[in-house]
């Protein structure tokens, strides 16, 4: 198992290893060829999925890293619906101190790992609040904040949604303090006689004041120090601010979570839950799918599910039915092939699968109506922090499993539509008795496998999943 | 008469038979350039009125079609501010199936002509509702709807507001069932494994099931399936959803119309006829203009009205302010010597008369604040459905008729105004007994040539709609 | 003390005169070089101030005036959240007429200076209201307004914040009355034949009553006739509309201000003062800054802050963290001999100071989250009039003075912020005793001068202003 896990960290670190499915491995080509896909990562022309070289980095030190992703239409001509909104991710090593900045956007911060505290400077005065794994916490656009990651020797992991409130798409970042490079505090920038005026200190005192700052925008504290400020924090259920009891973070994980079974577990807060996600039109999720299981074939009617993956590995597949655009170019013979019930491209209407693997810090997008499904990889469980915006009436529509919409169907439609008896469309649409989360593909060939005699022998192409984990096992 | 009427349909059936008024026969040019009006139906620079060419079929088969009319900033720089709206047209033919699919938007329906059944499924179950001519029923983004023509000789017409809820101003298809060509489910682009498994259906299964698919959007239907799904649909008034009341269609033409008078009716519908349009912040109208009469001159004071016309034909005249931009490149010459009270356009503020033919098809947008007005031919009523978007706090306002809002205007005000006594405004002002249905110019002229001598005889240029018509009637 | 004053309004009357601190005069460079100033104020680029030259005249004749600010995304790419606004001003002489007209857009109205009176006909009816100065009156895209100066002596001067309902950043004109040049009725842009119809009147008539028509938007009125008119007008108080009070102006002196000392006055109103600012997300603010004061530094968390200044001089210091954008060229060299403490640009975070003179008619715009100061002049009082836009939830924040929201950090989180103790950091954050208005730049040079030996003698630089008021002064 070392080999294959080495192998796998190896494939997975390049963290954009994205591809196109409709370039996998047939039956015609065994030999996978992992040249190819190097290019297709190059070429960038996944749409929807993006790894690490779309990221750039506010804050990169040995303290810890601020990274956000590129605006959404720059990365994908498909994604000007989420133009306004960022993604951010914050690391940070055991007991660091983030110095205080505002931004010029609302934040949406979940805490994926890690235990700290936050302090936010707003309507004059300041709340302090621990933060813990799975909470959620909104942070107003010009509120000054601070963080600490108060533990020994485990690092503050914190995926963020950005919705910039002043330029479209654009945000900002204010240091109230800090000397120079990564930091470097605004008051700096004002004239010298303007400042002595505003502060009222004469100038040489200002000098000498700002001449002793800092210029890291993270930095190591002593213990004392980090452990004077999260006392004073309160913790979610029982702070001292009562009165204002929803700005306060709220909990994801310890809320019951929506679907549950032995193949994974989803979790959803709205506004009912976090009052304070209801201006923002956000919705936070948080999916865990378990090694070899898959998080059925859905469609959110309205909503952009933007997911960052926290954990774990695996795929996804998003069917697009946009083609005119120029991100995808290659070739779908092979495709064809592998799957001789389709029609030859030229003539129509055609979708366009969009798959690629997934690893800690990819982060995908399922647009509004395009079927999406997810997999776990059989290594390790999947999983994923989802930021769905323009939340507001949309409803996650599954078109597979038990509760699958389709099945709703009168008779005769289905019979219509299908252009076979109805009951053949039942044995197809209702076949699955699982629901939300199923097994996976691999998970179920190898049930395939012992189940029945493998009637069709080489005569079938070689699947998916078991051509990439090929590579990875080293066959 | 059949002649003349064979020749309106020959000019009509151009549809995009739309012309800047500003080049109108006048006495010096009596014989009436049709050639030249092609050149400008095809120098396309009409920015308010939109014919078949500005439309793309989606689908167009012997079993009927979907039009979608071109993204408005695309046909028009002066529409950027309806940029995420979009006209969409769908005609069936008797006994067919229109198969399920779900949109990306949000859509309204009208009801223009024939009777039908539609099915919605959306919140874990299924809706069906009877449609009949008038019928407003307000589908949203993702649910999975199905149509039904149920007449046996009549064509099923509905007239659709798209408003995307992904990228703006595109609207995405996705079909649920079918084969390839117009058609292609998008299960068929999940990858053969991940279907497999979430079907939990075998392989050879699945490509038996798909081979059998049809590939049309809307198909022929054998009447007893037809008459069996239409059993299954609810009428408005009486459903057995009580409990989702909203949710139903609206039937617009059974309610109180605004205005009705022997020249023309208006019905109007907004968020509290039908709760459903709340959201979406638009008003569906119905105007039936009689056959010689006219809409007086409105202006909306916000919202956009975006005019269908279903049946009849009949120009429209719309006031534009806008020039700098280059849709306009006509001399205005013989215009100036038609109407000897302008000054010349080289000085000052100028507004631009654009007027265009209208026939069943035909669109055409009157913007915020652009004062409009629309005339019935003298041959058919003129049946137009509005979709007015953005439509809060909107108001219709008035600019002839008894109902003048100029007629407001203090007294001393008129004086300062218009340069002349109030009694001279007055007179001008509210010369009109009628109101909002008013006679049209035609209709007007005859009547004056009965009732007065022609004093200025051969002297002033023929009118506008006269010489329209001796082209139609062959004079 | 006339010759300084004659100098000072001559550079004031360039309107424009703004400069980019970062080039002002150092000690290197005693003699204050007026020529590179107006090589600044050609260059135009300053992204957040505006003056004469970035307005376009609809209207200037002998009467009145009226300008309107080019688009700000026009102005400055740093302006793109509002491009859906405008800024226009108004100015008429005594008893003059403005005529008919509406607008296809939303308009906030604030009364500058005069006395004047306005008629909104809107929803049938008319509405009329004397105008004081401190009015706020909202006018709703496409009511019909007219408005009267009924002073004998005094100009009428209206400062507007315009929201396009039509298409984004552009607004339209209409006049109702008016023969050419600057206003044209749009009556005389519909057909002769249709007009004859819609009005009910003779062609010959209709051309008697466009030929006589007046071609100018503001006109000289008889004082009777302007006595008539604002005899029918109500005063906000008691008018004859108590069922629609809401509409009416909202005094916004009349109020008690939101701070106020011997240093200056803020008065605010929003959507709870005046219902019908709810709707636009917007709020109107006065600032009288005492001359030689200044408004301390602060940021607005959400609203872009669209300052007009009415009358006075000053500057504004607005530090801004973009400058990937084209718009600040300047060297910085000088500046950082002036203040070395600054670390050098090339590494790390910089924002940069973008400041300018103000004087009456300069525009500036304080975006979202940008800390902003604002100084007087120590020649006069410099009032501002302030449209905020998107300002729910907005809070204004003081980052200097005796509120400065800094003052909240933890004692811990100070010193690990600026590196220095505790103590320190509350002598620099805490020395200012006054809050909201302070002793400007140069009131306090003079303080100082007063109070202590100039130990530093000619060893540090001459302060900003003293340089600026050098020049001013002909030392």
């Amino acid at each position: 198992m070392k080999k294959p896990e080495l192998c796998l960290l190896l494939l997975l670190s390049l963290l954009t290893f994205s591809f196109l499915s409709t370039s996998t491995a047939s039956h015609h080509d065994q030999s996978y060829d992992l040249r190819e896909k190097q290019e297709w990562q190059k070429g960038g022309n996944n749409p929807y999925v993006f790894g690490e070289e779309s990221f750039e980095y506010l804050v990169r030190s040995e303290q810890g890293k601020v990274k956000v992703l590129k605006p959404f239409p720059e990365l994908s001509p498909l994604l000007q619906g989420i133009a306004n909104y960022r993604i951010d991710y914050l690391e940070t090593e055991p007991l660091t101190f983030v110095v205080p900045t505002h931004l010029d956007a609302d934040s949406i911060f979940y805490v994926v790992e890690g235990e700290g505290a936050i302090a936010l400077l707003h309507e004059g005065s300041r709340e302090s609040h621990i933060l813990e794994k799975g909470d959620i916490i909104r942070v107003w656009a010009g509120s000054i904040i601070y963080l600490i990651n108060k533990s020994k020797n485990q690092k503050l992991k914190v995926a963020k949604l950005l919705q910039p409130v002043g330029n479209p798409g654009r945000v900002q970042v204010f240091y109230s303090a800090g000397g120079d490079q990564e930091a470097e505090s605004y008051y700096q920038s004002f004239s010298i006689e303007l400042l002595e005026a505003a502060l009222n200190t004469r100038r040489d005192r200002l000098h000498q004041f700002f001449a002793s700052q800092r210029s890291e925008a993270i930095i190591k504290a002593p213990e004392e120090k980090i452990r004077a400020i999260a006392q004073h924090s309160s913790r979610s259920e029982s702070g001292p601010w009562p009165f204002i009891r929803s700005k306060r973070p709220f909990n994801l994980l310890n809320k019951q979570p929506s679907y549950k079974n032995r193949r994974g577990q989803l979790y959803e807060a709205d506004k009912n839950d976090y009052d304070e996600l209801k201006d923002l039109n956000a919705r936070v999720s948080y999916t865990n799918i378990s090694r070899g299981s898959m998080l059925a074939p859905f469609i959110n009617t309205r909503a952009f599910k933007i997911a960052v993956v926290v954990k774990g590995s695996g795929y996804v597949e998003i069917i697009s039915p946009e083609e005119k655009d120029n991100w995808l170019r290659q070739s779908r013979r092979e495709h064809k092939e592998a799957e001789p019930w389709r029609q030859p491209e030229e003539t129509g209407r055609r979708y366009t699968r969009v798959s690629s693997l997934l690893s800690e810090g990819s982060v995908f997008v399922s647009p509004p109506g395009h079927p999406t499904a997810i997999v776990a990889s059989k290594e390790q469980n999947l999983q994923i922090v989802c930021f769905e915006v323009r939340a507001e009436n949309n409803e996650l529509v599954f078109i597979a499993g038990k509760n699958n919409i389709l099945s709703e169907l009168q008779e005769e439609a289905k019979e219509l539509a299908f252009g076979v008896p109805a009951k053949m469309v039942d044995e197809v649409l209702r076949g699955q008795e699982e629901e939300v989360f199923l097994a996976g593909p691999r998970e179920r060939e190898r049930e395939r496998e012992r189940e029945t005699e493998r009637e069709e022998g080489g005569k079938h192409e070689k699947p998916l999943m078991e051509s990439i984990m090929e590579v990875v096992e080293g066959f």
